[in-house]
């Protein structure tokens, strides 16, 4: 090396030096924390100051109604209409079966078409979603509150829990919305939603047994095992063959117009009321045969009006009210989690941004105002968001049409569905599951990470053979091992020079990479060095002393890509440079971040071991290194 | 820029991005599971293939004093005898006093310094380590054993779950050791250990006034304000103030004794045996007084001998044994924690490496072979450590000399300490836990991280006024807390040139960097890019476009923390593509780890997005950028 070179070098060493060690203090603790309210409540109020000015403000965020109503046009509403009333089409059939999915009476389903899309329109900043009761909540409520109450024994109280659990599920996600705890739902990865999905699909299809086979005493537990018994049970005493053939032909049906509604995009609106088709030719059938004396089993009469208010029923002084926030908690999460994914995905489509804090707000409101009016826990739903988006929707108005619609049904036509077959409801729900199940997803996740395979088979057998809360905690527990274990890791890797340049790279990640004689660059490989992987660590890059030749005359850490320490690291970094020291070979740290170099200069390292081995960079160190050689020798 | 610069860059960058693109895949999962296990198997037989030289490799291996027995000269041997017997002077009054800590008879406290260290001394890798019961882990053994049953009232199973404890606790390290998990008892920070052992001294201080203040009736509870109760109640009804009188005139003994000993380091020994001589006069003051008649209460007799087996006493059937395997795993972890703390510390200052998974297969040995012996957990004590040390020795035969005076005295002395009051022993315990208390780490804690001081914090809090394994569930939770909220951090930083090199730098950290005029320079600042993180990052690169003006026409994403990424993450890449495309903005990725590129090519974001976006170094990326831009406009 020329000296020349090693001169320009050396000036720029002590530059880079003196930009590492002299750089301002990051902000402290407190100083984020003000920093992160500070801004929250600025963007909140919009930095105006006349009182006015901030009430608006302040209703235009909590009602994004007032933003996108002031441009919405008549020739929008056309679209709406039509969208809304195919919506309601498909709602009114889904609803009445999911709410018999969740042990409560048919009325209970439609009255959650009717408030919470209402209050949604003027809250929610998503255009397509289609608000109501879903699969995947009901089984959850009815799972985990059938647990406290039996509801086929004593459905008031059942109802006042559902209620209850319905309350709670509203003030934790308006909760969240206000904390802006938005991440909380990201904390279910992908790969678990994917697991979940899929298990809660085939236990919401084994429920649907028990109407299409039109057994009477059936289990309350979801495990596939528990199901199947009873369902085998059921099979050699008493079953109805006809509830059968009624469900399956009319699943048939559903099936084959969904087919044709994939082929021709034009006729999008056939499987969307075709459900509503089953429904009246079924119970036409039914009622001309009085199939129903011949164990065809029916709705039979069921309370219609208005939703009736429900204030009076939420019970504050349970003995299982812990048990019942903790299922509100449960249902919030997973409700909020297939709304956003939904919303988000549709967003994404039409290339606007769903603000996450607001519509855990606006869900959060539109379940507490249900929890008052008779409705269990509604969210958005996928199979109904998709046909909205099919039918043309243009904005929030094509919910309030549904829920219009909705409402009048519940007024004239509850009499109307007095013999409308259970089969046929089960053959309308089971025809939606094929939506959660996402094969091809879950085949991608095995390809990219086998972990994250692991997370979601592992929610979706947990909700097979134990129950929806064990397949969940499952899930979180294996994605958040994996996360615990990827940032603890020890991993190191030795770096070595990119050929004619003066950047160092992994020498596993790019084979062609030169050695520096005397000299190792070794990388940590974890975003942390605490007490989780300081010892490890430190052993790891001791060994490389040992293991190897004695030529070594200075070892390099690469500390780029750790963006956390604590004492026990720096303790480590510590007993390295004793070790060193000890062996005459030179310890030089590159490229510590702006927390890692604070830590160390308040921990006192900076200070024991002398700002002379700190750097910029690995080239730089890289040079002193040798350089220092060359004088020694 | 000069255009044969654009040549030589571009040129240079297509090289780069074939480095980047064209790496050899990293090792499968499976891969590296099996490169571990083949790694452990080949350091275990040393790679030799002869049968003998197998085993013995294998016997060196378990056995150190194989090893350094050979080597071991007559000349150390005078050194560790006068170490062993100083030890053995402070082991006798500590070991009765830390089995009256675990409610269980003085001899059981000698018994564990007899066979423990003498299975130590041939099978551990510490020089210096002093082994024996410990004042933690005899509170940790009591305070939960005495929940399942009540030492007063039954003593007999108390003690064998106590022994049935110990068993478990030694198998639990064994495996360790032979699993190779280390590792976990790194999973304790050293802020929560700090934070523990300072509220595990002030319980155990606490406890002494029963001792002290002659208390017949106390608590079982270890919490600060049962205790207090307690004494407060006591003092009203009955206690003996001679005890008092007595204890903490022996205290002030010893702390004077320790205040010379610090500073004239040749009177190492004065407050080593001042313990011993303390039990001397006290219990002569006591035979000579008759003291014991007035309320000063004495040991009373006590069984010597040989340690008795106690095989027959290990309870596999017990109704408890689940809870007691949970009180093996705590005990065996916190036992660890202290032994590897205190042998590390040492060891480092010697110059020598203690290995991890060697120590745990030792002194679980030694714990499955004391609970066989009628001993309770063991350990290396942190006090007597130090003693032994000063004491000058030179290897474990140390421990072999005090295993055996203890053993004698038990033969002998039993009798002679029929008298020795029990405020002595009190005493002796308090004069050793101010070593517990470390108030320089916790400020230095403090100091350097409030969130780590909050572990240490919630450790000592939870101790003192919860219970034991509250105050360690507390300082894991917050470790690991801590942990997790570090690795899926959403913060970005903006990187900027730094003058006259083409290194980019943090702008916060480095103020002085120059902006490069159209492009931004985005680093990720979380080493996961995971479903946890995945939606607040992009929201936030993405927030930069609408943010900002509109002559931005080009994004970088620097990519170089980025460890791990998964499916979430790669669908989060994709949508922050199309976002930038669909306002015409280049999105850039550089230096993508090798898992990471690996993920990128496997999960179809490379082939989505093109080859071309992809860079190995920033500066790269930038010149592209600005290159494309002068090539458009």
């Amino acid at each position: 090396m020329a000296s020349s070179n090693f001169v320009a070098e050396h000036s720029f060493s002590v530059e880079g030096k003196s930009w590492v060690l002299n750089s301002p203090d990051p902000p402290g603790f407190l100083q984020k924390i003000l920093h992160s309210i500070k801004k929250n409540v600025a963007s909140d109020s919009q930095k105006k100051h006349s009182p006015s000015a901030r009430v608006l403000a302040l209703l235009t965020t909590i009602f994004p109604v007032l933003t996108w109503g002031r441009n919405y046009k008549p020739s929008k509403f056309k679209n709406d209409l039509i969208a809304g009333l195919t919506l309601a089409s498909l709602s009114i059939p889904q609803s009445i079966g999911y709410a018999g999915l969740a042990n409560l009476d048919p009325q209970y389903g439609l009255y959650g078409s009717v408030v919470p899309p209402l209050i949604y329109s003027v809250m929610g900043t998503s255009q397509e979603l289609a608000i109501g009761p879903v699969a995947v909540v009901s089984l959850l409520i009815s799972s985990m509150i059938s647990k406290l109450v039996d509801p086929a024994a004593d459905p008031v109280s059942y109802r006042k829990l559902v209620f209850t659990a319905t309350f709670f599920a509203g003030t934790f996600q308006a909760l969240f919305g206000i904390l802006r705890l938005g991440f909380l739902i990201d904390f279910l990865s992908h790969a678990a939603i994917v697991g979940f999905m899929a298990g809660a699909a085939i236990v919401i299809g084994l429920q649907q047994l028990k109407s299409l086979l039109g057994i009477s005493h059936f289990t309350t537990k979801t495990d596939v095992v528990s199901v199947l018994e009873a369902v085998v049970n059921s099979l050699r005493t008493s079953w109805y063959p006809l509830n059968f053939v009624l469900g399956c032909s009319f699943l048939i049906f559903i099936l084959i117009t969904r087919f044709i509604g994939k082929k021709k995009k034009k006729l999008f609106w056939l499987p969307a009321i075709s459900p509503v088709i089953s429904v009246i030719i079924s119970t036409l059938i039914v009622y001309l045969t009085r199939a129903d004396e011949h164990g065809v089993k029916i709705i039979k009469h069921f309370k219609g009006g208005l939703n009736p208010s429900s204030l009076n029923q939420l019970e504050f002084n349970s003995p299982h009210l812990g048990e019942v926030a903790k299922i509100g908690f449960i249902c919030a999460t997973i409700a909020l989690t297939e709304a956003v994914a939904v919303g988000r995905s549709f967003a994404s489509i039409k290339g606007y941004n769903l603000d996450g804090n607001k519509e855990m707000l606006a869900m959060g409101f539109m379940n507490i105002a249900g929890s008052m009016s008779s409705c269990y826990v509604t969210t958005g739903s996928f199979s109904r968001t998709a046909v909205n988006v099919s039918a043309g929707c243009e904005s929030a108005v094509s919910n309030i049409v549904m829920a219009i619609t909705v409402f009048i049904s519940l007024q004239v036509m509850t009499k109307l569905l007095y013999y409308t077959p259970l089969a046929i409801l089960a053959s309308i729900i089971l025809s939606a599951l094929p939506g959660l199940i996402d094969y091809n997803e879950a085949y991608h996740i095995w390809k990219v990470d086998k972990v994250d395979f692991l997370a979601c088979a592992g929610a979706f057998f947990g909700v097979l053979f134990a129950s929806v809360e064990i397949g969940l905690l499952v899930a979180v527990g294996i994605s958040f091992g994996k996360l615990i274990l990827n940032s603890i890791r020890s991993d190191v890797e030795e770096l070595g020079r990119l050929p004619g340049s003066d950047i160092f790279c992994d020498k596993a990640q790019y084979p062609g990479v030169l050695d520096v004689s005397g000299v190792r660059v070794i990388r940590l490989n974890s975003g942390s060095f605490c007490f989780a992987n300081a010892n490890p660590i430190k052993e790891r890059i001791t060994s490389y002393l040992t293991e190897k030749d004695q030529a070594t005359i200075g070892i390099i850490l690469d500390m780029s890509n750790v963006m956390s320490i604590d004492s026990s690291g720096i303790v480590a970094l510590e007993e390295i440079h004793k070790k060193l020291v000890s062996r005459n070979v030179h310890l030089a740290i590159a490229n510590p971040r702006w927390k890692v170099i604070h830590k160390l200069k308040i921990g006192g390292f900076v200070e024991k071991v002398g700002s002379d081995c700190i750097f910029l960079t690995v080239n730089e160190a890289v040079d002193v290194c040798l350089s220092s050689k060359s004088a020694t020798c």
